[in-house]
């Protein structure tokens, strides 16, 4: 027997030694109204429900294939089959990206508050990591990233529309940001993981620019965040760079079935997105009624303002099992909440709950 | 519009730019008798089944909770639910250890032919990978890995038995190995992806070696390849570490759902694994009747060898819709086929068709 004797133990990369644990509160999030991970609210089109029920012992016991997969959203995209590449969530796409092009001491320039993924990912890889402020009003700070980008920039993250901000960035912004990194031989990465509520995508400057990568879900509109679906369009020298690094199994059978049968069933997307934006509005509304600042989304989710009663809203919200996100300690997010929007219903049920809420904690009054 | 010239593209990372793919022939396997890939060959336990009749759609909609698996594993494994991680497939087991764990240079030494994927990582982590050779008789190096382990090693795999050799290591072998290693502030990788069938594992050495990490996996023996489950049990100390490095959400909720109730049903993979004992006696003792040269196989699968009618053979039983695994290219492996071990009744079918194709190819006429 080996006696273990502290701080003798076979030590990690020193990258890893100084990375904080990301623990987001995911425990007990079924049968609550879960507007903090910006999930559609309702579930997936009634299809993918209707084909659960006919999986059979061939879709457990044999490693995925991937062939129709790829067929289909690149039929959905509008891009040939070998200029996409589905991943094992956002995250493994982030994961593939950082490792195929990031070497110690790259710079990613990266606009903050964003999605703690990027970071995290560029840690492991040991890239210097430029962080850009948002706006004050959070609106994207085109000048302050075009400014940024130098010859020492490997990667642009642009996520669009951002999340926690829900501000997005204008296509003339996007060429711009493009062309910039080009000129410096840096990547451009976009994640449009809501650019269904926002309502267009980048996907069609792919052949324009060899440096753009764009990342997409099926865990936000799509409603099929529990299966861990995400893609990557990019040129197809970057795609088969991707494929070799990636996992050959890294996406599981059931996420390529019901991801092919959400593709199927498009409309029901886009008619959820429009009962979100729906909602939106009467959020927007109704929050300025009760004299909360809210900040402009394009998303399905706001930033609203709540002075110090902010945490106490939260934590009382919990209690009424309504899930927010709590994004106090993000720059420039002190004392605001992250809200997800649903469908009418849910935002009838919210907003009393709101209220509430609001009267216990003596909100303006 | 940017023109592209040839040779212009951002270029990955040297190390990436060297790698192969890695392309396993996994398209078109459903509805054939599957011996290729060493899955079980029939499906998982039928609570499992009968679970996926039973999802709704909070399985897909919400992100995935990991808190009940682990504990079940803990429960499973004898160990402490600090002391046990899941992640999407033993693939991205590796690639976190990998991660954590390698810094450019560091020496991994990899006794060879085994698993691809152990290669495929540490070379993404720019490892200086030191192959030992297997015995020509497929067994262990046990004194080559013993020799080889100096100041300079950061990992040794081990692979318990090994892919696709079939033979396995002594737990005597193992401890010298551990040690060895813990002398020179190495770290002990076991992939115990078939443990099952050998009907020994090595995770009891976890409280005593602190240098120890293992691998299982729910891909084999319990039937779930298509969902990604594996898992990786070490001391906390190094959970701890694994955990910070990955994704939040890797496993995805259908997998968490079924690896659950598999666990509950232990039961039914010791059945299957008593039942693909017998069949391997059974092919053992007619393919010596058959003059076919096997190896000693402590796993669900073996290496036979054909001389030069392999690939023949090989091809004829694909076209009968029988996969075996081709490893005529691995180091020791020219002119072997790897050939997985199903039900007896799988069984009495496969040798039925191999004596046709080696009538049809002249087999020792």
């Amino acid at each position: 027997m080996i006696k273990r004797e502290k701080g003798k133990m076979i030590q990690p990369r020193k990258a890893i030694q100084k990375m904080k644990p990301y623990n987001p509160p995911t425990a007990s999030r079924k049968g609550k109204l879960r507007v903090d991970f910006n999930e559609n609210t309702v579930g997936p089109s009634p299809q993918v429900l209707a084909l659960l029920k006919k999986l059979n012992e061939e879709d457990l016991v044999v490693y995925p294939e991937y062939g129709m997969l790829r067929e289909k959203l690149a039929e959905y995209l509008g891009v040939a089959k070998n200029q996409v590449i589905a991943t094992n969530g956002t995250d493994e796409a982030i994961l593939t990206v950082m490792s195929s092009f990031i070497e110690k001491d790259d710079v990613v320039v990266l606009p903050v508050p964003t999605f703690a993924m990027f970071k995290f990912y560029a840690s492991i890889f040991e890239a210097k990591i430029m962080d850009i402020l948002y706006k004050n009003d959070l609106s994207f700070p085109t000048k302050a990233v075009l400014n940024a980008i130098n010859k020492k920039t490997k990667l642009v993250v642009l996520v669009n529309p951002n999340n926690p901000t829900a501000s997005s960035i204008s296509d003339e912004d996007i060429k711009k940001i493009l062309l910039k990194a080009r000129e410096n031989s840096a990547l451009v990465l976009i994640d449009e993981a809501y650019y269904q509520f926002m309502g267009r995508s980048s996907i069609e400057l792919i052949s324009d620019y060899d440096n753009l990568i764009i990342l997409q879900t099926f865990s936000k509109a799509f409603g099929l965040a529990g299966l861990r679906l995400g893609y990557v369009i990019s040129n197809e020298e970057v795609v088969k760079t991707l494929s070799k690094v990636l996992s050959p199994y890294s996406v599981n059978s059931i996420a390529v079935t019901c991801g092919i049968m959400a593709l199927d069933d498009v409309a029901y997307v886009d008619e959820y997105v429009k009962e979100v934006l729906k909602s939106k509005e009467i959020l927007y509304r109704e929050f300025e009624k009760l004299d909360i600042k809210t900040y402009k989304s394009d998303a399905n989710f706001f930033v609203a303002y709540f002075g110090d009663k902010a945490t106490a809203i939260y934590q009382k919200l919990k209690d009424r099992n309504i899930l927010v996100r709590d994004r106090t300690t993000y720059p420039l997010l002190k004392d605001c909440l992250r809200i997800g929007v649903g469908t009418r219903k849910q935002t009838r049920f919210f907003l009393y709950e709101v209220k509430e809420v609001l009267a216990e904690v003596g909100w303006k009054q």
